[in-house]
């Protein structure tokens, strides 16, 4: 099992390379950009392309793996609970990637039996890949990630889903007035990141399972709390607000999300 | 003029540097961090140790020279409208300095007889100065930046100050909706940099004149529009709230701030 995963973080680092190479040489070309959901919610052909390159690497490698992908799952999602499943977010932050060629991800988790085994969050841009798990703790690059310090919310950036702060959903203003600032990046993998590397104590968004997949992986390796808004366990296979924090800051967003109630 | 522009150039650069090195050592000290205005608005040690870098410089170089900087200008300011006037901000972004040690900037603003003549935002930790003026143009380090496209509000990403986008200022919940997507970097000189290059359409945010002096020079050199929010030239010298946007984003944004009056 572990020789798998060593050999899992080996080819999923050179899978990112070639991916990195692909969306770089893009900026050059016209992209095909279609809306999904809303005016919004962009897809474009880099997406589906690194989605579906990620999916033969998987197949040809991994043959029997189950996959979940941003670009290409609808319905319902199940565990079949055998094996490994992988979850595929192409290009996290579509919209930066379009309009600012910068601030987005790429990224893959890991499950095994249910459980979540790797992470990898890549910051293209920056070159810098987030990556880890349980057994071997959590690495930007080679170089070994320490947990941040439990800083509780009053101590640090806050960090989150435009829509839900300016519609005020659980009472998120009074949060982010509690923060010594908030914080809109517009990609989930970039904000995971500030939350693993103490640049923010917290992130909240509403989030699918390609959104948060890797960050869980890698946030719950380093200590840190992913949970629904409201302090539930995370049903890995629904789309909900998930909080990603330090134990303190949770406790003070809880405290104020639950004032309202 | 110009061979003495080319002098400053040559030496804001150099001295750009120097803060670099400064910055980055500073990492491995113990920071002294007190409070301004109150407890969001820090500055450290470096922010005041590079202010008086800058000030030395500025008195060696260019004797006779008024300055105006965020540590050390205290009440009224008035252009004497003689020689050159230095807008310095050492630390742009104190707070992420602080908790990110990322997404700050350190920036210079020349002015001469009252008229803007050179702009200088130095993203420190990307190593990226962004600098010029009206007779050269904008670069990046070496690299000319062309005028980004004038896209209008639906079609880019909205930059904003934290507090004016929760509290409704303005009508900005309404000119984020109309976005593509909000950003809040909590840097005005790396929100500046956005709309400079094209990844951002505006930024809007309550601004010193330290915080917009220089991005105000490069910005209406690449033709964007720096006004008031409600369309007013900016004086120099006051705090206001700043909007900087292509043209037909600013026109979009008015007609929304005009909406609620």
């Amino acid at each position: 099992m572990l020789e798998s995963l060593k050999m899992i973080d080996k080819h999923v680092k050179s899978w990112m390379e070639e991916v990195r190479v692909k969306v770089i040489a893009s900026f050059n070309d016209n992209l095909d950009i279609k809306t999904k959901s809303g005016p919004k919610d962009l897809v474009t052909n880099i997406d589906r392309e690194v989605e579906e390159f990620y999916k033969e690497k998987i197949r040809k490698y991994y043959p029997g793996s189950e996959i979940i992908g941003e670009e290409s799952t609808h319905g319902t999602m199940k565990f079949k609970n055998c094996g490994l499943l992988w979850v595929i977010d192409p290009i996290d932050g579509t919209m930066n990637f379009v309009k600012q060629k910068n601030h987005f991800a790429s990224m893959l988790a890991v499950y095994q039996k249910g459980v979540g085994v790797r992470g990898y969050i890549f910051d293209v841009m920056q070159d810098k890949l987030y990556w880890g798990g349980p057994d071997i703790g959590v690495y930007c690059n080679q170089k070994k990630i320490e947990p941040p310090r439990n800083d509780k919310l009053s101590n640090g950036l806050f960090g989150v889903g435009a829509p839900l702060l300016i519609n005020n959903y659980h009472n998120l203003q009074k949060v982010a007035l509690e923060s010594c600032g908030t914080r809109i990046y517009g990609c989930s993998g970039i904000q995971f990141i500030h939350v693993l590397n103490g640049q923010c104590v917290a992130y909240i968004s509403y989030l699918r399972p390609w959104d948060y997949a890797a960050g869980k992986v890698l946030a719950e390796t380093l200590g840190l709390v992913v949970k629904t808004i409201d302090g539930q366990a995370i049903d890995m296979l629904s789309s909900s607000d998930v909080l990603v924090a330090t134990k303190n800051a949770q406790k003070d967003i809880t405290r104020i999300v639950q004032s309202t109630y």
